[in-house]
C-alpha cells in the first residue's frame, strides 16, 4: 500500500504537493521522486521497470508541456499510472500537457485527471487501493460524506 | 473481481465493445449495462450508490457530447471510475466529450482515457486489479511482452 | 413566478450574484442555493425531482470545470433550465464550462447563456416569465428602451 | 401558445425540421419562415419588432458561420429567443456558429442550445410554454418518461 | 474621403483609438460613433442603410464577444467594412470576436483585421481610399518607408 | 479598374475561382497569376512591388497552411490586399490558413475574409471598387437586392 | 551522412514514406525501422542511446496521438531529431499529435514539422547534411530551382 | 560554424536573447540582426537568398503572431531555418505564431520548436553543427549530463 508520486522538474511541486497531502490524509505511504523523462532517460527507465516490484501499487506522475512521464512510465510498468497534465509556465494553456498525457495508444493506458488536478490524482490513487482494502474504502467514503457537509454548511451560510 | 462496464446509449456499444473485449481476455468478469445520466437518472443514483457493495472493483462509463455519465457515478460511488470520452454524431470533434468526463472538480476523480479509448479503459481496469492480484499483473506483463513482439514483427517485415 | 438559482459551489456566487440582481430589478422572486452534483447529489436530486411542483418556473444552474449542474437538473426537472458557464480557477479557458453545459444530447436541452453570463441568464429567465405575463413583458420593454438611452448617452460623451 | 421558427437559409431546413417536428408532437402551433440578418435585414427587423404581438411566446433561431440571426432578433424582441447553431459547409468545425449566438453581451441573452440541436430548441421551447401552461408540462413529463422507457429497452436488448 | 469609425460599446474605446488616430495623421475626415447592433438596433439600421448616401468610403465597426455589429453593418450598406474583433473582458479568448466577425456567408463580406487590430483597420482604410487617390497612395508609401527605417533604427541599436 | 487574383498553388483555383466568377459579373476585370511565396519568392517580390504601378485597384491573394502570400504582398505593396484563407488537404481544420492571414502586426493589414471564402474576396474588392465608382456601387445595390429576392423566393417555397 | 526514420507504428508508414522517398531522391543514405516509444521502450533507449555512434547525422521520428518517439529520442541522443506529427485515427484532428512534438522542454528540443510534413522532414534532414557538405547543398538549390519551374509552369497552363 | 539569429521586431529579443546565450556558451559565432518580412522585404530577402554564402550554418529566426519570417527565409535560404514561434501581445495565445511558422507547404520546411523555445532553437542549432563537428558533439553530450545531474541534485533536495 505504498504510491510513488513523481514530477518532470521540482516546479511542478507546488501541483503536485496536493496529490501527496491527501494521500497522508488517507494513511497512505508516498514516496516522492523527480523523475524528469527527458533530461534522466535512465532513472525513468529503471523507475519504470522495477516500480511494481518495489512495492508500489500505483504510479502518480505529473508534467507539464509535451508531457512525456506519465507515458513512459505507462509503457514500463504493469502498475495503473495516473498523470496530472500540470500548466507550465510556456505551456499553450494546458493544452499541450492535457493532449500529451491523455490521448495514448491503445495498448498503453494512462489514468489523466484534470489540468493540475493533483488533488484527484491522491484521490483516485486511493480509490485504486480502497478496491481490494476495505479500510481505505471507509475512509473514502467519509471523505465523500465530509465533501456532502461542507456545501451543506456552505448553503446554510448563503442564507 | 467483476467489473462493471456502462454507457450513456445503445449507440456507444461500437465503441464500448473494446473495453469488453480485453476484459473478457484477461479473465476478468464484466458485467454491460446502458445506464443514460440523462434519461435514466434514476438508474444511475441506484447504479452509483450500490456498485461496491455489488462486488464491483472498478466502473468503466462511456459517453459523448456533454458527457455527464462518468462524473455522476464518480459522484456516486467510492470506486475508481474509468471515464471513455466517445466521439458522438454532433459532438465537436469530441471536445466536448473530453473536457466534460476530465475536468472534474477537486475531490471527484474520473480516470480519463482517450477519445474513444475503450480499450485501454478496460487495460487500465485490469490494471487496478492487478495492482493487488498477481494473477492479473502476471497477465499484463504477458500482454506487454505481446505488443512488444508484435513491433518486432512489423519492423522484420519492413525490411 | 419564482426563479430558482443554484450554483455547484459558494465560489461561484460573485459569478451568479448577477442574475440574483437583475431577477429582483424586476420583483421577480429568487430563492438561492448551492447544489453540488458531485458533492451533494441526493441534494440534486431531490432539488431536480420537485422544482415544478415547489412553484418554480424556471432554475438557473451555474458551475464551471466539467459542469454537470445543469445537465443533471435538466436531466430530472420537466422546467426549462438556464446553464451558466462559469470560467473557475482550473478551468482551461472556460471551453470545459461552456462545452460540458451546452452539448447536451437530443431530449434534454440546457438554455445556455454566455461565459459567466449571469445576467443574461437572469433576463433569460424574465423573458420566459414574460412570455406569459404582461407586467413583466413590460418590464422587459422598459429595460430594453433603458440599455438603448444609456448608449445613445455614451454616444454624446464620445463627441 | 405559438412558436417561430426561423432559419438564415433554407439550407438549414434539415437541421431545424427537428424543433418543428418535436413541437408539433406537443400539439404546439409553429410557424416557420426564412429571415436572414445578412440578406433580408428589413425582413428581420419587422419580425423581430413584432414578433411579441403577433402571438409567439417564443423564437427559435437557427444560423451557420457568423450566426447573427438569433442574437439580432434578441436584440429587437423582449421575448424568450433560443439559439441553434447549424455546422454548415464552410464553417470551422461549428466553432464559428457556436461562439457568434452563445457569447452574447450583457443584457442581450440567447439560450443557446447544442450544435445542430433543433430538436432540444423545441423541447426548450415546450418548456418555456410548460412553465406556465400544466396540459404541456405534462406532456414533457411524460415525454421525459417515454425517453426512459427506450433506454430500459435498449438495455434489455444489450443482454 | 470620410471614414466612419464605429464601436459597440465605449468600452471599445481605448482599442478603437488607433484607427481614428492613424485615419487623422493620414488627414483622412474621421467621424466617430457608438452604435449597438444589440443594444440600438435602430440607429444600427439607419447608419447602415444611409452610410454611403452621407459621403463615407468605408466604415470600420469594431466589437467584442458576439460580435454582431460589423457583420449587421455589412447587411445594410454598399460600402467595404472593416471588422476589428476586440478583445473584451469576458471574451473566450478572442475567438468568439474573430469568428463571428470573420466567418460571414457568401455575399455579404467583412474585411477582418487581427484581434484587436484597429490599427490596421485604419490603415486599411486609407489603401481603400488611396487606391483611387494618389495623395494617399503616396502617403501610404512614405508610411511604408518609414516603418522600414524604424526597423533599420532599431537593428543598428542591436549592435 | 482591374483586381489582381493570385494564388499559391494551382491547386486553389476551384476556390479561387469564386473571385474570379462575381468580378466578371459585375465587369470588373481581372488578372489571374500562381504566385507562391515559398517556392517563386522572386515572382512574389517582382509583383508585390509593381501592382500599384500595374494598375490594380486591389490584390486579392489565397493560400492554405501557413499562408504567407497574402501577408507578405501586403508587405510589399501600398494596394489594399484581401486574404482567403483556404482549408488546404494537411492544413489543420482550417485555423492554419486562417490565423496566418488575420493576425498580421500593426502597419501591414490584410483584409481577411472567412474560410474559404473567395467569393466574398470579390465582392469585397468590388465594394472598394465601388467606393469611388458610382457604377459599380449601383450594381453592388442591385447585387444586394437579388440576395434579398432570393431569400424571399425560398421562403415562399418554404410553406 | 545516413539518416534514420523511425516510427512509432507500421500504420505510419504512408505517411513517413514520403521522406524516404525525398531523401533517396538526394542520395541520402536512409535506413528505416519501427521504434515505439510504448510498446518497446527497450528498443527506444537502444536506438537512442547508440544512434551517433552508428553513423547517423539526424533522425527522423513520425507518431501519432500521444506522440512521445521524437522527444524520448531527442532526450537520448545528442543528435538532431526532427519530429513528424502523424495524424491518425483517433486523434483529436491532429492536435494531440502537433502538441505533444513541438512543446518539449527547455533543453531538450525536437525540430518539428508540419502535421503528416514527412516531406519536409526528409528536405530538413538534406538541409542539415547540406549545411556542411557542397554537394548536397547544390542539390538542394537545385531543387528549389525546381520547385519554382513547377509554379512557372503551372502559372502558363493558367492562361 | 557561424549562426544567424534574427527576429522581426526588438521586442522578441527578450524571449530570442535565449538563443544566442545558449549558443555562445558553446562556443558558436551568432550574429544576430533584426529583419521584419512585413515592414523590410527587402532586408529579408537579402538576407535570405545571401545566408549560405556568408557562412551561415543554421538559421534560427523569432516571429510571433502572422509569423511569416521563419517561413521566407526558409523560401529564400537552401540552409536549415530554425522557426521560434513568439508569444506577442496581441497574440491569440500563441496559436497563431505556431501554426504560420509550423504549417509550411511541402518542399519548405521549418524546423519549428516550442512557443518562446529559443534556448532550445540554439541547442537545436548546436547539433545541426555538432552532427559534422565532433567537439560542439561532445559539449552536448557534456550539457546533456549536465542537465541530467540537477535534476538529480534537485531529487535530493525533495527528501
Amino acid at each position: 500500500m505504498k504510491v510513488g508520486v513523481i514530477m518532470g522538474s521540482k516546479s511542478d511541486l507546488p501541483v503536485m504537493q496536493d496529490a501527496i497531502d491527501i494521500l497522508k490524509s488517507f494513511d497512505i505511504t508516498v514516496e516522492v521522486d523527480i523523475v524528469s523523462a527527458h533530461r534522466t532517460p535512465d532513472k525513468l527507465f529503471d523507475y519504470g521497470q522495477n516500480a511494481h516490484t518495489r512495492g508500489f501499487s500505483v504510479i502518480i506522475a505529473g508534467a507539464g508541456g509535451a508531457a512525456h512521464l506519465p507515458g513512459m512510465i505507462a509503457s514500463l510498468s504493469p502498475l495503473p499510472v495516473i498523470g496530472v497534465p500540470v500548466k507550465s509556465s510556456n505551456s499553450i494553456d494546458g493544452w499541450d500537457s492535457v493532449l500529451s498525457i491523455l490521448q495514448m495508444p491503445g495498448g498503453v493506458p494512462v489514468a489523466t485527471v484534470a489540468l493540475n488536478g493533483a488533488k484527484n490524482a491522491g484521490i483516485l490513487a486511493a480509490q485504486i487501493i480502497g478496491s481490494h482494502n476495505t479500510a481505505v474504502l471507509d475512509k473514502l467514503i467519509a471523505y465523500k460524506e465530509e465533501l456532502k457537509q461542507k456545501v451543506h454548511e456552505s448553503a446554510k451560510d448563503l442564507i
